[in-house]
């Protein structure tokens, strides 16, 4: 088959739904995940410009378009899954490639076997445009679980998962963006109205990281 | 507010539903669907290249990723509606623009206004890119209505949106991306069981605009 | 076709939902809400019966039931849109009612085409029926955003939502069923136990209303 | 307490689903049913004015809009239970009598007490708007069946539905909505596309009929 | 037919949901009921068992698979009409049993009819495998009411029912599960985060027990 | 923390849906399927010792109740991950082999954790109880597919799944409950009206198995 069953995967990814098995105010599927991705791309890319880097845009929306594709074969695994081992992380990332190569092979015609092979490649390299994704991500993941705490969603699991986002993305290696997320976005987060306390998680993060 | 507003409203696109009020056995919403346009553009941006065509990528991305953000202030409005009238088509265009200027200056902070204002443009214009745009929405349109019929919806909207959908995309200005529709996509699609007789419905529009 | 066509257009709109793209903790169907409105129509009929008003029973029921029928053609389009500026909203009831005209015309049978005509009218005039109508339609909007606020909902359109609503309905020219609402209804809703602070919110109202 | 108690409670009915444990392609929910009931009422009671009968048009309304209240302290008992022996059929339907009873005396304000116990009681009576009720109601069960069986549902029990309600829909003593029924909206229906044979369905119920 | 369709009604369960009509974060279907059931009955058998007890295994885990399998022919009818009158409640017992019964006599191949109906009675009966299922039932009605009123749901039905399980597993004559479950369980139940106070809830009940 | 951690995580598996990412026009939980094995289970051990054997019926309970509770930490991993190798699928089992330990070591109290331990084991092993668990997990494949297949869902892995699950029943190592499986119920599903031909994909696999 050619380019056709390519085109209908995607709408399987419509039906991978992140953090499976929690609860959850709202779902978000990998798509729209995908999408917004590459909005939060757009809008850093573009403060990185101003500031005086050198943007490969191309790049930059393949990697944040492209990022999650590959959950088409395996699904959205728990995270505690994939950072159980190092040698589980290498070896699911392993099949996940072969599984690729092989879909590859087998569905996309072979005048674009070797582009495809390009963008499909795990796009969190140490370029701006792989750290850029990187940041993005996290940053899905810091508003997916702000609204959950945000709503009153109880569960450790969305304290855990915006901690964690914070922290990592504070630490990025990107100052320009994290400058800003810190001084522009954060303050806007704390002024608002939330049903768990928000600003107290956050000051949390924030005081840790300034002892250090 | 600054740029944190904006972010949140991405996850109203979540909550937009396309072709509102139709019996559907699957939703989408309007961030999956600007998601797979870029992919389809992606695609078809890349074979225009291979045959010739200079393509500005940033611009196509941006095109794709964009062109439906204003549905977040006025919603999906059924397809009927937009068309009943030319007056009632632009004045709907033209309120939506108002709303979008207004929004960019009350929630995009200063030094980004003018890069959203562009960004945010109708983005169907007669450039290459301008019409990968068009062509990748009327092909997620194609592959919605198909999914529908193959799985045996039959209200007859899916069949009108259907072949609409397809003679659309035979007439678009972009020779060589139509001609891989139709040689290489159709040809697939019509070899698929389906519930409702897709071949039937695709022979139909071929041979009407074959008889021109 | 015949009187067919139209009765499984009823069943379309119970896949119009109000208020999209927002989030919700509940979704309200367009046909559950003309019942809703339908009952409360009844309670303050009955109530301006008891104190020496003359109902027309017939009218009152038909207004109720028919008012959002049109949003089979045009969806439930985003508040701000409908208020965006008069001319458009001028537009949109005409583009409802010429699509309306169209409708009766080729689907309702010849002989209830005039009924069909005159029932399917906008509702909300000046005659009592007409003002009962518009107070029970608002009286839906203020217990949908209620049972949004009493859940914890913490984005600001319920909160908007449910203060214009309430305002609304305190101004209309009906003064035995404002005075019922406010004594009564409102003493209830302030007593219940809720996640967003309904009664300060409610009390704000008032007492901006009582001060002019 | 008063009304308010009462007004909230109509949101029961929008989570009480039609026919419940049987797989559907799309629920139905009572409130929305209700609507649809009064919209089938309204066709009908003007159909039979207009060959002569007189209507009393508020009494015809209020039954419809009430007539599945009392699922508010039930629930949509399976159909196979409440036909289960004619000694439970009446024990349950004097339970829903004292529930409603118990209901009104608590919650409604005494002034209205006696107006709202004749309005929620049994409305399917001899007259000719407990008739028209009475068909309006089977009416849908009609068309939720015949939508079920459009898109292929092929569950034995939305045959037997389907045919339970022409049968009993044809055999009611109300001639001229019969009729008009059977020579207009069943030639409409058997011309439909559908995915189970509904028009052979359709026209065992009409021979079995003319049989007799 | 034979045992197929017996195997095909399995699927109806997780279609018949709980507490229907009531405003929910979450539903719960029959078929999950039951095994969560099972899983409790596994811990509270091992607790007993370790504490001196004689356990039937078999007939505990049948009792618990079993217990609401006949909810496939009447739905899960609301819990206040169950109670309405003792009349009613052995009626709708007794028309239950003989659903079963002819479902046994019809669909159940002969050399099982006698097993089946031994499984299918009622379970709840003054052996320690019956109470042991009565308290493990009453357990998942106190689960499910928790994680709403941890969640923040403000339905004054989950408070009852919250109470009324904890109030019921406490006189449970399990003197050995209910203190467990006093000791270990309450005192984890009461130190979580909770949007509605549960610990004051929990205390409430207490006290008014001990009072005694 | 206590017993009340894993009691509240049993809810997780109401979350965890089987076969992520396909299209279904029903979902199926792990929880709910845990139950349909148990209920499945109950009956082939019946059979099974009305045959002769003996069966231990609290193993085999334990083991169908128990047998997916390890989803809880990995979720369902796309099955063609699970096969694409087989070091991945033991260095998975070995993963969740490692979670389980963990868990019962921090959240299980001492006295229970041995116990504990041995019923979380994989249970498909070679006694007849393992093989009983093995049948009825595939038998709860076949259904869960044979149910799409009859509602008309095209997708090509509802048939792979229906057929594989079909040929690994027909070769399981328990003579008595495969004769009873293929001679009463393959001959029930092959007389079921369906969307899909199921007859012709059943007689594909009997008469390749018949062959070898």
């Amino acid at each position: 088959m050619g380019i056709h069953k390519f085109f209908t995967s995607l709408n399987d990814l419509e039906r991978i739904f992140r953090a499976p098995g929690r609860f959850k105010f709202e779902e978000h599927n990998v798509a729209a995940h995908s999408w917004k991705v590459s909005q939060y791309a757009m809008f850093f890319g573009t403060l990185e410009e101003m500031n005086g880097a050198k943007v490969n845009w191309k790049s930059l929306y393949e990697k944040t378009i492209n990022h999650d594709f590959a959950e088409v074969f395996i699904g959205d695994i728990k995270t505690p899954v994939k950072h159980a081992s190092i040698e589980l992380k290498q070896m699911l990332a392993h099949v996940e490639e072969k599984m690729m190569e092989n879909f590859i092979k087998e569905e996309i015609p072979t005048e674009f076997q070797e582009i495809f092979s390009m963008r499909m490649k795990e796009g969190k390299d140490n370029t701006l445009e792989g750290r850029l994704l990187e940041f993005s991500d996290k940053l899905d993941q810091f508003y997916e679980s702000f609204a959950e705490l945000k709503r009153g969603n109880t569960d450790k699991e969305f304290v855990i998962m915006y901690q964690q986002a914070l922290k990592n993305l504070l630490k990025m290696p990107l100052p320009v963006s994290v400058r800003y997320f810190r001084n522009e976005i954060l303050s806007d987060v704390i002024k608002e109205d939330t049903q768990i306390n928000v600003a107290a998680l956050t000051h949390e993060i924030l005081n840790k990281l300034n002892k250090k």
